[in-house]
């Protein structure tokens, strides 16, 4: 099917299509700047005016980097988007009452232990908050606070007071390659990316999908940027860009309770239309790679599945039914295998919502392709050699999938995982 | 926490609590003869006015009894549930349309081919309906049809009408025990059961939830009585055990274009108000059965998952979340490896749902109990020898979850299977 570019996002989405190698590279033409800007893999672009430590507290272990602190040397902007779970932590809980100004200073992450379903969970939250801002000079109200790993066993307070005192002594400007590495728990390795455009710099850092300590798939990602937007707007590009990115990759459709994206502006840089133009564009781009990091990177995945949904009635249900293909453990074990299983798409394309009436989907609307490859059109079976097909999909490190359903007005495109049996082996063990 | 039965359907569902082997009976309390009557696990009682037949067609491979028909002696009374996939199947349509009138006599199972995205598909499905009417002489709108198998290959009609040519001279009374061998696919063996209470006498065979060719996981389910039922009555019946019984198993999430579960009355023993109680009670009680065996039978199960949750909102919900439990890979590969991670748990009930807004659940709501052990209590993890715990779950067949949210006032329960490497390996296998 031709690749039509049905709206602004669709030009993003279709850097991800292809299955050379190549397409790693996440680029975007700048506005103010008239050339293509492409992101870095790396985090050589820091914006100026933060400083940032990182530490071993032995949250769980002794030894490992496990707390971490980004300090703006100015209180700055932030906005986040956070956990739909209906249990969210209590870092997530602190999080969204004290985002709810826009604006904010420090960031502090705990990693190894998730303070949720704990006792004194939103006791220690605000002991800590207070604690930080004591230490580092700044409003506890400005304090944004993650913490990710193990669930239901309490913060080792007592440790935590030690690291953090004197701590802010350590602050190094910049540094954030530390930090990068002390979210983690059992990710591969550090997940980060940066850009620079014209006067612009923005970096970024993610954690997970790697299956946690091993509880779930905690996802943490951090932007920095010096970009000055008007309040409101930062948080209306991040969760435009989190709907389309991370909130559309699955790696086994469990939701973890401490879900949290948050972008933090030092404001230094003020910035015109084109310059906006460019802010928005760098922050898709880079939600775009770490996202793709994210599944690709997940603990037990093998290959990462690209699905591309077109649909008549919207985006959304384009999303729902893209899920749905890369959740279903039938589809994910036949990709594993190398199988060209289209008749467990159309299954999975067909699956009911709980709880909401959907229209029936007729097969003579319906086309499915993997790999590019036509394999059903419109109620016909395409005869392809399937074993071809078969040695394609077991040489490659991300598999295509993709569907239409009627003429395709609407796309969205999702990323998930195949299922191996080491994401069972690796979630199978016994936690202590 | 104390199993306090909130209902009638409670009392059924208790029956299946105990991680006991001797609970693997299922029985109820008899209004009409005032004793207890226990559920046979084979098809010793069959109802008379009825004779089947199963044959090899060769639908797939040669030598494999693939196609059965089951004729009543006259015609009588049938209600049906179906998929809520949104792409069911050609003969699922069929049978929706042709069981509008509660009026059946005739079915016939095709087994080895699901004919679905196929591209003669409805057309094959009138022809198989009008060779089916004409060979055993009934009316084509009584002709009930199911087909399971393979996806996209279009249906052998010749070998068809080859193999039902001549087939209702073979027709024996009752002779179900063939029947339930035909519809298999993968499945490890016929699953069946049989009650007689009184003069009335129910059968039921059920097919699945094997990974199907390895397509998909259909579940066909039979239900034969003589009991004769008010027209609209017969249907109520079923689907209210429906909901809480195949409606309330998963395998692993994934919905079939054919799922179907029929009930069938040859109408010869009127009921009275008690044995009318009494039919309901056979039919739920044959249903936890047969629902309990699919899961528990299903490939690469290696352990049944018994989850019972209990809300204050509604039944719904409490299965809802539930279901959550049961599908979640995190808790699926959990219990395969023996660990008690009851955190994965409380990830589990707080996912949220795709459209729809759920109130937040506030730690110290909710419980969390495995094999009758309380983990978690209103916010406090309950200290527990994890050890004795995990080997408990090891060396169980049934592992008990459950999970209570504010007073739990209402309650679901819902049966699911572990995630084991065996799963991964069955159902990445290349197709052809």
């Amino acid at each position: 099917m031709k690749r039509k570019l049905f709206d602004d996002w669709n030009a993003y989405l279709d850097v991800a299509e292809s299955n050379d190698p190549a397409a790693d590279v996440v680029s975007f033409d700048s506005r103010k700047e008239g050339r293509e800007v492409r992101v870095d893999g790396t985090l050589a672009h820091q914006p100026k005016g933060l400083g940032s430590v990182a530490v071993a507290a032995g949250i769980k272990h002794e030894g490992v980097l496990d707390l971490s602190v980004v300090r703006l040397d100015e209180p700055g902007m932030a906005a986040g988007v956070f956990t739909k779970s209906r249990c969210p932590s209590y870092s997530v809980k602190w999080d969204k009452e004290k985002l709810s100004d826009g604006r904010a200073q420090l960031l502090a992450v705990v990693s190894k232990n998730a303070n949720v379903f704990t006792p004194r969970g939103e006791e220690d939250t605000r002991t800590m908050a207070r604690w930080l801002a004591s230490e580092f000079a700044v409003d506890p109200n400005d304090v944004v606070l993650s913490c990710t790993g193990v669930i239901g066993v309490p913060l080792p307070m007592t440790k935590i007071e030690a690291a953090l005192s004197g701590l802010s002594k350590k602050l190094r400007p910049g540094a954030l390659d530390g930090v990068a590495r002390a979210i983690l728990t059992t990710d591969r390795g550090p997940k980060v990316c940066s850009v620079r455009v014209g006067d612009i710099v923005a970096c970024a850092m993610a954690k997970g999908a790697g299956m946690i300590e091993p509880n779930m798939a905690t996802m943490l990602v951090y932007f920095f940027t010096n970009a000055d937007v008007p309040p409101g707007k930062l948080k209306s590009i991040l969760v435009e860009a989190v709907e389309r990115t991370f909130n559309s990759i699955s790696v086994d459709s469990d939701t973890s309770t401490s879900d949290t994206v948050v972008v933090f502006s030092t404001r230094r840089v003020p910035l015109d239309a084109d310059g906006e133009v460019d802010l928005v564009a760098a922050i898709r781009c880079m939600s775009i790679k770490l996202a793709r990091d994210i599944v690709a990177q997940s603990e037990g995945a093998t290959k990462l599945i690209e699905c591309t949904v077109r649909v008549d009635s919207s985006v959304d249900e384009a999303k729902v039914i893209a899920k749905k293909v890369v959740n279903s453990p039938l589809v994910k074990t036949a990709i594993y295998g190398g199988d060209p299983n289209w008749g467990r798409i159309a299954m999975a394309i067909g699956k009911p919502d709980a709880g909401r009436v959907t229209p029936p989907i007729a097969p003579t609307d319906v086309t499915i392709e993997m790999m590019g490859q036509v394999l059903f059109r419109r109620s016909e079976p395409v005869s392809t050699d399937l074993d071809a097909l078969s040695r394609s999909i077991k040489a490659a490190s991300r598999v295509s999938i993709d569907v239409v359903i009627g003429e395709g007005r609407h796309a969205a495109k999702v990323w998930g995982c195949d299922l191996s049996p080491r994401y069972v082996e690796i979630n199978s063990e016994y936690m202590t």
